[in-house]
């Protein structure tokens, strides 16, 4: 499996956040309690369940791209900051994204997930949940380590209250989502509200924060863009990962096939299909959707419905245009020519934009 | 069931933390997500769990006693500050007991609380947890609310930093009191240790956080003082609820009979007792306490030998020793002769610690 080109890019980003979260569990660890931050180390793919350390290129096939963190230092230095300056700020929102996998694999009741157990699957629902909950302590922790690298006291708060906003829409995103399983199918309006929540309301706060912390001008119309260009990429993305979930290869995703019908998942190519529907294909779905534990065969037929009825296609339209939106968004921010920092963090943010609406895993 | 003198004198307090936590949700519930919230709300005692407002004076016997986020402003008071003006953080306070309080009866599995259905035992254990982080990022809302009362930037830093340092060690706590069940019997050393985490870390952080915003002279040795007291009343307050959870009125309590036991939770007169014990006696403990499911009867058996070890007395005995800790911690804060708004805040803090060392619920 090749490394698409923008993550190679990105590795240098990557891997100083890799280490600025090491420093903030170092800072933070009990020495009675190592076991516990053993299994945020093991859901970040460092090292086994029994502690063995991870060969560092086994890490990545372990570990999520980081995409997340990236952005922010990304951001940061769009807007003429020092991107390491935003690292305990990126790390914060990659221990977010953390917490929250943890927790929604206990709620989902995930067992795998880049192709190993998942936390609770090791050490049980109820360590999983004490790890969350240590987790989302630590997003603070390393909040707080901005101070460390020279920002204001008030720009210091500013970050936790956009990371503590991410978090309130993140939950509020999750409960939506549990209350549609096995629930109606929703109109476009009400999905789009979850997934804002769930997916943009975080990539929104990384983009958000990364710009606060470089841009000394403290333009607020600028910082609305890249928020703004933070949550369209949030929408693309769950595109796309609407159709990984239903139709990716579970080789290359690390998730088991239609595993997002059979958890009766109210995603956006379903919501397209139902509003393309007939009033007997609607029944159809609404039956499947309702029960409790639908079969791999009822599954398989819904599959072939939504394809028929152009689901597929009309996602990934969809996640084109939003796609658009995006790049529409960052054009504002477009650095003026000859600066080549700025121009390369610009040029990376885009290649993003495009990895995120083509990749397959 | 009449109300110790201690908590209406605390009437005033735990009333207006209630409101300050009620502006906290107000201030961050997405509209379209209230029934998250609820949740919450339903573990505060404020509602029914379909949303029916609990009358006023039905709250009381479904909600907790509030006895850390009144220490919170009492220490501002007692050292020279507008109580008021440490209200966000006594609700960041009770809003961390919250949240982990809805996790740990997930993890402890239990059905009940104060007399009412456990947030999972009504909503399912998936929405618990999610309303459990849900919470846990209100605590950062509440504490930056520090700053519409006035206080300067790096207090509110410094508030955020010991509520994180909080969390960190309850986590930690809580991890190494999961491993201890159906585990070996743990030392006096292991034991406090965990206790440490659990309980004190909270009730100490409530005491310096409260002292941290009343004292305008920032007198660093005040503050440990402040904490220190803190820490001793939590040895003390988790000795008396281990007694409580052994030996206590389930009908006052709350909590089912023996409930410690039959969970084989390694409390302090386990510990006490198991250090008293002959070998006959040690192995018989030792088969009970790694027994996966413990019978009723083998319950009732050890709880006869702790009595003949005299680790009700031993427990006690040692919630008083560490209540006298936490008295003479408070001596060095006696304020001066005269000023009587603190010495009002000094008399009740006295108070809670003899209600803690006395009380049967």
């Amino acid at each position: 499996m090749s490394t698409p080109p923008i993550l190679e890019q990105l590795r240098p980003y990557t891997q100083a956040v890799e280490e600025e979260i090491a420093d903030v569990i170092r800072s933070a660890a009990g020495e009675d309690a190592r076991g516990l931050y053993r299994m945020l180390e093991y859901h970040l793919g460092w090292v086994e369940a029994d502690g063995t350390p991870v060969p560092e290129d086994a890490r990545r096939s372990f570990a999520g791209k980081r995409l997340r963190p990236a952005l922010c230092l990304l951001f940061c230095e769009l807007a003429g900051g020092d991107w390491r300056s935003a690292l305990p700020a990126a790390a914060a929102v990659e221990l977010i994204h953390s917490f929250s996998l943890i927790h929604d694999d206990v709620e989902d009741g995930d067992e795998t997930r880049h192709h190993r157990p998942t936390v609770w699957a090791v050490w049980g629902v109820n360590h999983a949940v004490n790890s969350g909950s240590n987790a989302q302590a630590l997003v603070c922790t390393a909040a707080l380590r901005c101070s460390l690298r020279g920002h204001a006291d008030h720009l210091v708060l500013a970050v936790v209250r956009r990371l503590t906003e991410a978090v309130l829409r993140m939950t509020e995103g999750q409960y939506l989502d549990m209350r549609l399983e096995g629930g109606r199918i929703p109109d476009l309006h009400t999905h789009q509200t979850m997934v804002k929540g769930k997916t943009c309301a975080l990539l929104s706060a990384a983009c958000g924060i990364g710009w606060l912390l470089g841009d000394k001008s403290c333009d607020e119309d600028r910082l609305a863009q890249a928020e703004a260009f933070g949550e369209a990429l949030g929408l693309a993305f769950q595109a796309r990962d609407d159709i990984l979930g239903t139709w990716g290869d579970a080789s290359v995703t690390g998730k088991p096939v239609g595993s997002d019908l059979l958890r009766r998942k109210k995603t956006l190519p379903v919501v397209l299909a139902y509003q393309a529907a007939s009033g007997d294909q609607r029944r159809q779905m609404e039956r499947f959707f309702t029960k409790r534990t639908p079969s791999p065969a009822a599954a398989a037929a819904i599959l072939e419905l939504l394809e028929s009825l152009g689901a597929r296609e009309a996602t990934q339209c969809e996640a084109e245009r939003l796609a658009s939106d995006a790049y529409a968004r960052l054009e504002m921010l477009r650095p003026a020519d000859g600066d080549e920092t700025r121009t390369a963090a610009y040029d990376m943010i885009r290649s993003i934009v495009g990895f995120v609406l083509e990749r397959d895993r």
